[in-house]
């Protein structure tokens, strides 16, 4: 399977097979890609660059001389076409969880407008209940903040929890836990159908298969980049607003960035144009361009054959889980469906937390969700079947 | 002066004198400080070992391993002293826009908090007129999302704008256009007077001259971390709550990193304890760790020293301006007595742009705000007397 992989030579792009990779003995399996992907080769020269030239010697000219000051909308640019977007919609900066009170705050304001006279508000924000914490947190504040209530309910209930009060839906394309890829282009089309606006948060899903923001419709998108994009820790997470939204698009964080003239220091706040209105403060310079770097081991890489890979190591690994772990032990709780699958399979075991630590002393690094899920991620830019294979059967020895 | 200058040696900490600084044929001056710091030597050499090694090598591991979970705290710490906080209180993260953002809302919330029956509520923010844009615009955000209203005023006229309504005041420590340094003590004592909460950005005084925020009872404050701490660009920012605050420290941004039990997963919101209420999401590793390894230049070193040497170069500047300068063509809007000077001096001049463009052609670097003032930061830790007395030689000749 690896000598009939298109995508094998990829992996030359990335730093692994380490000293540390090596520590437990054999080498080392990376299966955390899905929480922080692995070194890009182009970064550590890239980022010298920044901190050397660039900052250390052209100092303050480097914001127009060395792009900085228009790094997040050409980075946001760097990933539109991974996340189906065409150029000018995608701003890079801040955190996811910043990214996700601007886009639900943004997503109420504009729900909220042109609704008939008597027509009851639009107060409600329906929210994946099985999210990950951060977005049900900022989303319970931003609800907070514009007198609106939470609706939680699971993505497969959504349809049905979806009426004339709806302001806005906050989903995750692919579930953190469990690994299941939820329907986008139906679930959109729903909320639209309602006259709400759909906020998407693709953390899980940019980098590992194709999203199509554009294609259907999305209203507005947020995601970190230190999964599969591979940015680095705590790399800045990106916003996505629909181009058509964009005139509309009210920031309740209208930083000093996103005015039409930030220099001009202008005590009276006007919008800027375009995807720049998701600014907020001065751009993280050296993560930002750390993730520039990054981001360029995908030139010439198709985000279907990165799919197409991934879905073929997720069925290699659930195979080769059945023939090496002993049966009973483990339970995968990530759907066979490839419609319903991301890049990461999450196995239910009882005492996942030790057999995690045990798997880690011996090289194979996946991680632990509490209270019982033993989590792995694909990247298939730089994991291998042989990986796959050889993780699969330390799992099976340490479980055995 | 500089064979007297106690604190000359640090220079030796920072990288300047490099081939871009001779580029104009003689030797460069860097008067920017007070937007970008000068590259500290110590930085490139941690962001390597943390680009290379922690998250090349030790990957994920390295959010334990490498201390990345705990920075925004540990950094903080380390900030603490320069701005005369006990440890605790202070967490890195963010831009400074956003972490205007929480301490407003945060201020209000705290403002609001057991008000007698019948009395009105507290819902205006006092706002210096005269602040760097983007905290008034993050304050009417904040207003517009908390139900107050803001109140412009000067900061030498906040006292007979406080009232019974007043929930928080917003107050820069040093004016970023004319330098002028307010008088934290007395205008915190007036707002205390008045029963409302004191937000003092400290963007331009942090690592400049002493704070004292424990000492005054500052409530909250904000802080850039690239202009005299030298983090790099858009470095993160910082967020001080004092300590008897923090329980009731309400934040608008309540990501997972401020949980209780970040790792626990759990749907519902907890607040930590202590300054870890202040963060949102994932901290951006690179940028905080060269912050944290450029903040060593400062081991050993008084703030008080600092403050006296940064006086020194600020009236030697003005005394050699007088000098150079032939009569009638600069005006100082800096204040000339030492307790209302910051580390800057702002020069209003015709054609301030053009003439600053031909400053840094000739390798002075200072910048340009509109309309017509030419400004110039001396960072004591590096920049010399020697320096000064040829920059304004250069000016002097531009000028003429």
């Amino acid at each position: 399977m690896d000598v009939a992989d298109g995508l094998a030579a990829l992996r030359d792009r990335f730093v692994l097979d380490t000293a540390s990779d090596h520590a437990g003995g054999a080498a080392g399996v990376y299966l955390d890609g899905n929480s922080l992907g692995a070194l890009p080769r182009a970064v550590p020269g890239r980022v010298e660059d920044v901190v050397r030239r660039q900052w250390g010697e052209l100092r303050i000219r480097s914001w127009d001389e060395s792009g900085w000051w228009t790094a997040p909308e050409r980075i946001g640019d760097r990933i539109a076409p991974l996340v189906g977007a065409a150029p000018g919609q995608i701003v890079v900066g801040d955190s996811t969880s910043v990214n996700v009170f601007k886009a639900l705050v943004a997503a109420v304001r504009m729900a909220g407008e042109g609704g008939s006279a008597g027509a009851a508000p639009r107060d409600e924000i329906v929210v994946d209940a099985s999210t990950f914490p951060t977005d049900g947190y900022i989303a319970e504040s931003a609800a907070r903040m514009t007198g609106c209530r939470i609706v939680p309910v699971l993505p497969a209930d959504v349809p049905g929890a979806l009426g004339p009060r709806t302001a806005a839906v906050l989903l995750n394309h692919v579930d953190y836990r469990t690994g299941r890829l939820h329907d986008l282009p139906g679930l959109t089309a729903a909320v639209h159908a309602a006259g709400a606006l759909a906020v998407w948060d693709l953390c899980h899903s940019a980098g590992a298969l194709p999203v199509e923001l554009d294609a259907h419709g999305v209203d507005l998108a947020v995601g970190c980049t230190y999964k599969y994009l591979n940015g680095g820790p705590g790399s800045p997470a990106y916003l996505y607003v629909r181009r058509e939204l964009q005139p509309r698009f009210d920031s309740p964080l209208p930083g000093w960035n996103s005015h039409a003239e930030p220099f001009g220091m202008r005590p009276e706040y006007e919008a800027g144009s375009g995807a720049v209105r998701g600014r907020v403060g001065t751009p993280d310079i050296l993560s930002m361009l750390a993730l520039e770097a990054a981001l360029e081991v995908w030139d010439g890489v198709s985000i279907e054959a990165v799919r197409a890979k991934s879905l073929a190591l997720t069925d290699f690994f659930l195979e080769c889980v059945d023939a090496y772990v002993p049966r009973g032990l483990v339970e995968s709780v990530t759907p066979s469906a490839h419609a319903e699958r991301g890049s990461q399979v999450a196995l239910r075991c009882e005492g996942a937390g030790d057999v995690m630590r045990r798997l880690i002393e011996r090289g194979v690094v996946g991680d632990y969700r509490a209270p019982d899920i033993l989590r792995f991620g694909f990247t298939p830019l730089y994991v291998s079947f042989t990986e796959v294979e050889r993780a699969t059967r330390v799992l099976g020895d340490v479980l055995a």
